[in-house]
């Protein structure tokens, strides 16, 4: 297939674009129920040449978040909509939200009919060195609670994340480190945590707390890792530590306070497998 | 002052409206914070006689969500935009939504300027016989998290209690109790409870998960009550059980399963006290 490839400046100047419901728009009602009480589920999505390579680990997440949550969705013409409007583009990132529309006043979620808000947005630039040298992390106050109704899920209710995101502004910290209100390691604000000790792969157990983000499941099904409850003294004994996000792919971190790794051979692996899904 | 009093029919005809940052408007950007993240508070608001008998009370839950949030709001002008709306009707609903507005993607809420939307409803009418004989509860199986990040707060984050409120679609039961992880008592899915012991007064401890109601937080400074954990055997137990919400006021519980309480004393009194509050 042929496609033209476009310049920063020309994607800068036609993103972000906005849909609702299949129809270019940039508002939604007031009365929308993911606005109103966060009642619903969203995925960020990587472009990469047209393709949405981690498509069906989003959508297999998308799938079993409405099935739990009794959202109303055609995935089929999601998905259809997605694989169009990311056509003409070598790299962005797509947000697809799925609400559950505008219902009776109240909790009360039944008869919504579900709102599909699709956005399309440059793909953000990593740190400079940040792949090779990995980057420095801190521990945010903010502590997780245990809500194993909503664990695991990429629901609209993510106000815990914006308080521990709050916390710093400078530039030198690439990501939070979140703890639970038991002091467990839970994922970053925006990724997830994995470590390496004696060449076995670990991550937190997310029964409890945080999102099972699509690039660690990805990990999981293809090389499989250990997820168990992990504190920061396991962190501090790890040979290699690394965050995941489906945007940004895997990341090694370097630091945490005055605890330093090195860039391992099995974050590099995970790295060059991540290189080539996303390759043309 | 003299007002022309509103037939429900006119009521209907005019309501529900919404205003978005103090223009009448019923669309928001699809880039608003509340949207895409629950990064907001709302207060649901009683409109008696063109006035709002709880304000001060609506006001200060508020003022502290939005210290805790550190989410931009002007009060004062939210005060005056409000008492301004409801200067035409005797009983009415207003809902006050406080976002943090547009910012940058992702978690981080540096910069956003803050948004406030505003809706006017009419009153939602309670089941025949509520308020003298009681209603009929259910327990609800979704389980509170445990959140203390979070707890209290009127966040737009309320993906717990409309997965609760999907529990049941029948009218015999006007609310569902809903019980924290740990198989504590919380609240109802749109109002807290309180119970009566030997002429004690309880009410759940709120400091890990629920709402801090303005109904409640009246009660207690009006007539003190003691904050505790509570389980389904105190329940069992209790002389009088009661529900409360800024809207429908103090609502006795006559039934919850094969549990049946009469309206007591206690109860009788705090409707007393509300009525006279919400009257003209």
């Amino acid at each position: 297939m042929f496609r033209e490839r476009k310049t920063p400046a020309e994607i800068a100047a036609l993103l972000p674009r906005f849909w609702v419901d299949g129809e270019s728009a940039s508002l939604i009602p007031v009365t929308d129920r993911g606005f109103l009480y966060g009642d619903g589920v969203f995925e960020t999505i990587r472009v990469c040449y047209a393709n949405l390579p981690l498509w069906a680990w989003h959508r297999r997440r998308l799938h079993e978040s409405c099935l739990r949550l009794d959202l109303p969705v055609d995935l089929s013409a999601l998905e259809q909509q997605l694989f169009c409007l990311v056509k003409d583009f070598d790299a962005a990132v797509v947000k697809a939200i799925v609400t559950r529309g505008d219902g009776r006043r109240g909790y009360n979620p039944s008869g919504a009919p579900g709102r599909v808000v699709v956005g399309l947005h440059p793909l953000p630039e990593l740190p400079e060195g940040a792949m090779q040298e990995g980057v420095c992390v801190r521990c945010c106050r903010t502590r997780l609670g245990h809500c194993p109704a909503l664990a695991g899920m990429k629901h609209m209710g993510r106000l815990e994340q914006v308080m521990a995101r709050a916390e710093w502004q400078d530039n030198t910290h690439f990501e939070g480190l979140l703890f639970d209100v038991d002091d467990w390691l839970v994922s970053g604000t925006m990724s997830n945590v994995f470590l390496v000790k004696s060449g076995v792969l670990y991550t937190p157990d997310l029964s409890l707390s945080g999102v099972r983000g699509v690039m660690r499941q990805w990990i999981l099904d293809n090389l499989g890792a250990c997820e168990k409850r992990l504190g920061y003294r396991d962190l501090e004994e790890a040979d290699e530590v690394f965050l995941t996000n489906s945007v940004v792919g895997v990341v090694p971190v370097s630091r945490c306070s005055d605890v330093c790794w090195s860039t391992g051979p099995v974050t590099r692996n995970i790295q060059e497998r991540w290189a080539r899904l996303i390759a043309p």
